[in-house]
């Protein structure tokens, strides 16, 4: 089997690798078609861990993926040969009790794609549950499909932070995770998202293809201002998706009492909450890992055109020129939110 | 001063009464501008009474208004003289329990605009408290604020639904109030909302006017099977707007395990309710009173485009001839959602 | 391997029976020690059938079960041989959308002992999922741990009623499901439970174990004077347990208004339910199935002593004496709570 | 009228005050029985202010008080001359938006007893809005009354919690607040509280008055292995009552995946919040100020003895003593948790 691995820090080759994967009866088996380029994936190729995990044996990468089913196992009933899926990456033990209880995404056995020791699925194809594979509805394409990975992030956000009609939010951050929170806000019912970054290019990308968000690049414009001219006792929900060490001293000034935050940035270290802040107008703190149970219906706002993700698809490179398009991932490109694959 | 007064069973009348009405501190002054007729008014023109409310003296109609602030009481600080603003027609006793644990539509003691004894809006000018008071958003035209009140309605139907991201909803019921719980359904979060009637002339209406809601005339068309093909194992979410008797004794086969259901249609009598098909699984079942704290929001969301209420407004007429709009009005017009008067 | 087997309509023998279970790496082998006789195992004996569900094999009764474990699968971690546990009795598909979503007790796949054609519990040994078999405390008896499976469905009403600190409940109905549910109630933060009835011999085993909960035999007592006498706005819970078809054209003046209220009780056809007292207080209405993820929650308010459970188990027998213990049952006695069963 | 008076840093007199109030016809006035001295007293006391909020002219002292009924305002319905009360402190503007939405206690304008400028209540008399005053049960003590508003705390933070029947309990610090959490905390539904503190008196007067908690002092004992002998997967709740400035980033370790935190200790800066930690367990966080809707409801479970109230008072002066219990209360005494006034 081929597949683009990680053989070693900064070390990426495209190759035959040998992974046995028996396909089980609630399995089936698939054919990636699309694979975007996650910020992860260029961790592990950059620094070869991501905390504890650590990339010890040469990995397949890969996470965000579309393909096309090629074999069912026999107790799988709502799939079949020739569909077009999208796949949820981590797969929990089914038998813990955080997947009893619905959030399986935290069960501590959970084994994640293209996370060490678990191969991704930058391969020729791969064995998946049935249950973490989502039919593709026709008018969704490969790419499209691929991006839903990184778009369940903002979805979950979005879901988590119980958003009531008419809300007004901010978000914190324009990179992948800040967008794909900003439209899954909108489209969960906030009449007004503002999101606030310090670098044009990111906030660019979204004036032009995103009308709908208010843009604010926050070292030219006082972005209290702008939170009050639409939210005079300030927004609804609070999204923090920049993981940058100063943002939860001091946000509290943004937020209307009995405000809702959602911490979706990773910082590296702890960093400093404004308690008494948050006191003073009972913020209420969600905090997300992944997803859970958000495919499908990150599908479905795809489908109906509520979430539009064609722009979230910024360069295009095929398998072949895997390598290159993680060179240039790496790179830390500004104009590019998703490097897609394609087959 | 100047109004339309219910003087008896099927007898209006527009002519001038007194009404004296003192500003306190917290109050305002207002000149209605915009005034919609809704089935309540109709029915107290033509029986007279809604249950327990029962018209013994003459009473002003009107309760859906827009208008313009004439006076300020010495309290009020977002307000100003010259505003543009729509109303919440309810005043609860600000100092009961109800009030104080934020369910104020609750309040036992509330007085609602042309509920008797309580007089209505359609009249030269009315105080009203500032809190219940809402400035209409710059490209918010008068008549759409006088539409928010029903609109209200639907909004706080799908805020009760707790909607997720990605939600499928089934309607039942195409009048005006199943209208605006759809297009509320759809601002929320759904990703699609089926809407279920037997009259074409309603449905025709929401064709028309928004493409995104699928319409079925459940006398020629399955629905059943039209819920499967969108929604397999059933919808999200179940609406009932029509106050049918049959209506919940055989809503279970529409949704899926775990659904919610909101109750917004008022049955005359006790209805047979299939409790066990509901346990089967396990729906909650959510009802409504009017609405609570929902104007803001939906302002919100008819300023962002996100909500359209201008297809909703279906004949005009002056309010001199305010006494015409309702003899039509209560014609039971197949082809009116919205009469609205305007100043 | 010897089984209490249900013939067919009333015919119950003790007998060998040849079930073949194979111990899967995720399960536990299990003798059972105690097991309690439920109105459904006596519903099969008399009718032969609920609902859909008809027994038309020799079927193993019984499943409410405390036992020890005499062998377990390699993937097993959290158990151990000789460990006394007490099982859920239903095993669902764990991967379909149900379980993921934490409501696994929806699965329509799910397999629930003695329902049939699945057997029940009521024989030497049997394979259970470890993930659905609880270790039973020290300080908790096999007998009552053997109540746990009746316990969860009340604990589980109490949890779906979201009781805040302080609430007033009212229990209609005082047979097993009414007593479960009241005394997780007060386990769950009420501060007074009420239970109504129309039999003295069960609200008298309650006033005697259960003093904190106050009995009401509302053929003699006025129900709503005693209602307003502890909750003058009205009791904040609502659970129905008896199934009776006029309860919920009727409840709502037990009620405040913005109340909850969980329908437990099965009544054989669809029931008038008053949609309009409902709205004008805006009652939530809960129905549930079964249990989800209430056992060890269940366990550890009986290991606490929140949970009397001892005064359930009203009579004993040994296994031996199974059949004269069910033909006591099937007597409808009206000072019995639980009949328990003895190895 | 007397009054103990906050004439300036360090400088209590008992003397005569000129404070006029009228009894508007939603009011009632009282004379105070008992009255108890909250930290926030004693720190205006020694320090002449919290935060922003300075004494800059003699204030009243005294915000937790029960008293009886000398006077009612012409609509007062629910209380009448010679009722035994205790008091809601906190008097929101009635028609604001907090109040409108039921969190009244985050209204920006509310007036607070003994939070300058406001006076307290340690006074012959004052008057109150009718609906911020509860009468007290009959089997409730005046004194018991008094400590409504600190178990006012701990019963919000639990409801906070959103506990769920059996759920376990962590409680950080055996201050007042932290000891009215853990009994708030065990009265809600929890099977375990275990509450942690340095100090040896503290959890001393715990230990003997409350058995069912479980103390821990944390220097000398390892905290988690208490907490993983009780709860293997970690606690359901954390209850935050310290203040401390570790806390939030060493926390996570305790708790179980899908676990609430409740921060309730006010730390003076902002705190280390270690959000990957969070995030990896989607840890919610809730924040509370004072209290909401929660008088009647404390009161119902001190009524029922859910809640024994009674240790919580450990130390007695009469009203002409105040300066001496001042005094003793201002010299952080170990064995105190709650020194209470008399008339």
């Amino acid at each position: 089997m081929k597949a683009l691995v990680l053989e070693e820090i900064n070390k990426l080759s495209i190759r035959d690798i040998d992974i046995k994967e028996e396909l089980s009866p609630n399995d089936v088996r698939i054919e990636p078609q699309c694979v975007g380029i996650c910020g992860s994936d260029i961790h592990y190729y950059k620094y070869g861990k991501i905390g504890d995990f650590i990339v010890n044996e040469p990995m397949v990468l890969g996470h965000e993926a579309s393909g096309i089913i090629t074999e069912i196992g026999k107790n799988v009933k709502n799939l079949k040969v020739g569909d077009r899926v999208c796949m949820e990456p981590g797969i929990p033990n089914f038998q813990s009790e955080e997947t009893m209880n619905g959030i399986y995404n935290l069960d501590p056995e959970i084994k994640f794609w293209a996370t060490p020791p678990i191969h991704g699925c930058l391969r020729n194809s791969f064995v998946h549950p049935a249950i973490l594979t989502f039919k593709l509805p026709d008018n969704v394409s490969f790419e499209e499909g691929a991006t839903v990975e990184p778009v369940a992030i903002g979805m979950y956000s979005a879901k988590k932070a119980k958003i009531e009609p008419g809300d007004i939010a901010l978000v914190m951050g324009a990179g992948t995770i800040g967008i794909v929170t900003a439209i899954s806000a909108l489209a969960s019912g906030c009449s007004k998202v503002i999101i606030a970054d310090i670098k044009d290019e990111k906030l660019n990308i979204i004036k032009e293809n995103y009308p709908a968000i208010t843009t604010v690049n926050a070292l030219n414009v006082d972005l209290l201002e702008v939170v009050h001219n639409v939210a005079p006792r300030g927004v609804d929900i609070f999204f923090e998706a920049t993981g940058a060490k100063n943002m939860l001293s001091t946000f509290t000034k943004y937020v209307r009492p009995g405000a809702k935050a959602v911490l979706i940035g990773m910082p590296i270290e702890p960093v400093a909450l404004d308690v008494v802040g948050c006191q003073a107008k009972e913020v209420t703190l969600f905090t997300i890992f992944r997803y859970v149970n958000m495919f499908e219906k990150s599908l479905r706002l795809i489908s109906s055109k509520t979430l539009n993700v064609k722009p979230l698809i910024t360069q295009k490179y095929s398998f072949d020129d895997a390598i290159k398009a993680f060179e240039f991932a790496a790179s830390e490109p500004q104009d590019a939110i998703k490097v897609m694959l394609y087959k």
